[in-house]
């Protein structure tokens, strides 16, 4: 291997692309970011976010941003979910020495793992488990707000606003949670109707902090943060099925809800050991073996 | 009252109009019907939809289509929730003699308990409850497909998705009901969520059939059966706390459900007297009293 090449890990998300890039030695050389990277928007503009952002980690090491021949880079890809749209970013130009793709799943289980087998359970707007075992890979969940997603924020907040409108209506009992959630939503049921009509799933994921807030004071919170709770645990669950012996939950909601899953879940928990652009870093060292 | 007034009961609903003329002595003369007539869409068009189906119902009755003076009208209006949308289309011009307006669920409850007090839970792709009691009116639930409608069609056949597609991850047992409903959703749980993207309520509404035909085989389909059953039980119950002493299922899954509800709110079921139309034609002749 060349003493010149560097290593690129690129986060190519939905939200921001973030890249990171260590020499061969895994010193840090530089951290960027860039826009979203999401191959549903097009592969030749996820493509340029990723160049992007690895131009500003460059930067930020002190290197020449047209240094990008120099990296050997791995990506994990947020929307990717289809062969044929892996296919089409694979045959994308790009100006690295190499690119290694991945999903954005991939790279994070790497990432928790240092590389080696394992799973996650992502728990933030939505929620999905991931796993590698002895080089086969198993996906469960993940299938959006509408049907899936159960144990995310968006579908917990949802049951939040559910919970208002029910409290308000006198079918469930208005406590803090009810009266917390109403406020939040503009003041009665009318209000949250429309707050409701212009709300997307990461709206409702905001309101998934108040079920944790009032879960000790308020039955209806416990509940609904057991319900939540619970489906975590089949994810994790779902995943040791398949042999993994270690489970890294991922996501905003990961501390809250971790505390709350059931023992036999519990005991299969791990700190995720890095993020998921070191899990692309490895992508990208592992590609250059 | 002069012995040429004819009365004219108009269901004026999202989907279409329906019109019902009966003389003073309340002998059918005809009925008729028309497109949709929901307020939401204009208040003139509303108005053009009923005048359709009130020729519509005349000629049935051989009558001449310009007898539109003869006629004293009761509308139940679908989607008009606000006192405002109300004011609006009580300032519209009509042709008819008089045009006494109510909402779809007032209508629907005088047709349910032959113009007495009492109550009416729809169970149809929604749901909503509403009773008339002394002259007061009471409504709950009704909140639509995403935070509300439990114990309808639709917020039932999404539950049939989201039990397939966690059925066939393996996080739920995958009986009978999860394989007819796979079957229908493409095959598949990458068609199935391509199916839930193009899905409106009603899409979802027509897979809740099958939940009562596994219901006996599946015990997963007996529990979706059973909690809707709960959702619709509160509904009755809380129109029996404000004092209906009888409550009408209406809606295309009323008799499905009705025999699942606990038995304090089953003791207060009773079989509707008439339809909504029947319930607008009261409402006519009691403007004529």
């Amino acid at each position: 291997m060349s003493p010149d090449l560097l290593f690129l890990g690129l986060d190519a998300g939905g939200t921001r692309c973030r890249a990171r890039i260590r020499d061969a030695e895994g010193r840090l050389v530089g951290e960027g970011e860039a826009g979203p990277a999401n191959a549903r928007r097009g592969s030749r503009l996820a493509i340029e976010a990723m160049v992007t952002a690895a131009r500003a980690a460059l930067a930020a090491g002190r290197l020449p941003v047209d240094s990008l021949s120099r990296l050997v880079a791995g990506a994990g890809l947020a929307g990717v979910s289809q062969t044929r749209e892996m296919e089409k970013m694979r045959a994308e130009p790009h100006p690295f020495a190499r690119l290694e793709l991945a999903t954005d799943f991939a790279t994070a289980c790497l990432g928790a793992h240092g590389g080696g087998d394992g799973g996650i359970v992502i728990v933030g707007t939505g929620s999905a488990a991931y796993a590698r075992i002895g080089g086969a890979e198993f996906r469960f969940g993940g299938w959006g707000f509408e049907v899936g997603d159960d144990g995310g924020g968006a579908p917990l907040g949802r049951e939040v606003v559910r919970h208002a409108l029910r409290a308000a209506d006198g079918l469930a009992p208005r406590g803090p949670l009810a009266e917390e959630a109403l406020a939040a939503l503009g003041g009665d049921q009318d209000a949250a109707v429309e707050w409701v009509g212009r709300a997307a799933p990461s709206d409702f994921g905001r309101l998934a902090p108040l079920v944790f807030a009032h879960a000790n004071q308020d039955p209806e919170a416990a509940r609904l943060r057991d319900e939540c709770a619970g489906h975590v645990t089949s994810l994790v669950l779902r995943l040791a099925a398949c042999g993994a012996e270690r489970v890294a939950l991922v996501g905003g909601l990961s501390s809250a809800i971790a505390p709350h899953l059931e023992v036999s879940a519990q005991a299969l928990l791990v700190e995720p050991a890095a993020d998921a652009t070191e899990g692309a870093l490895a992508l990208a060292r592992n590609s250059a073996l």
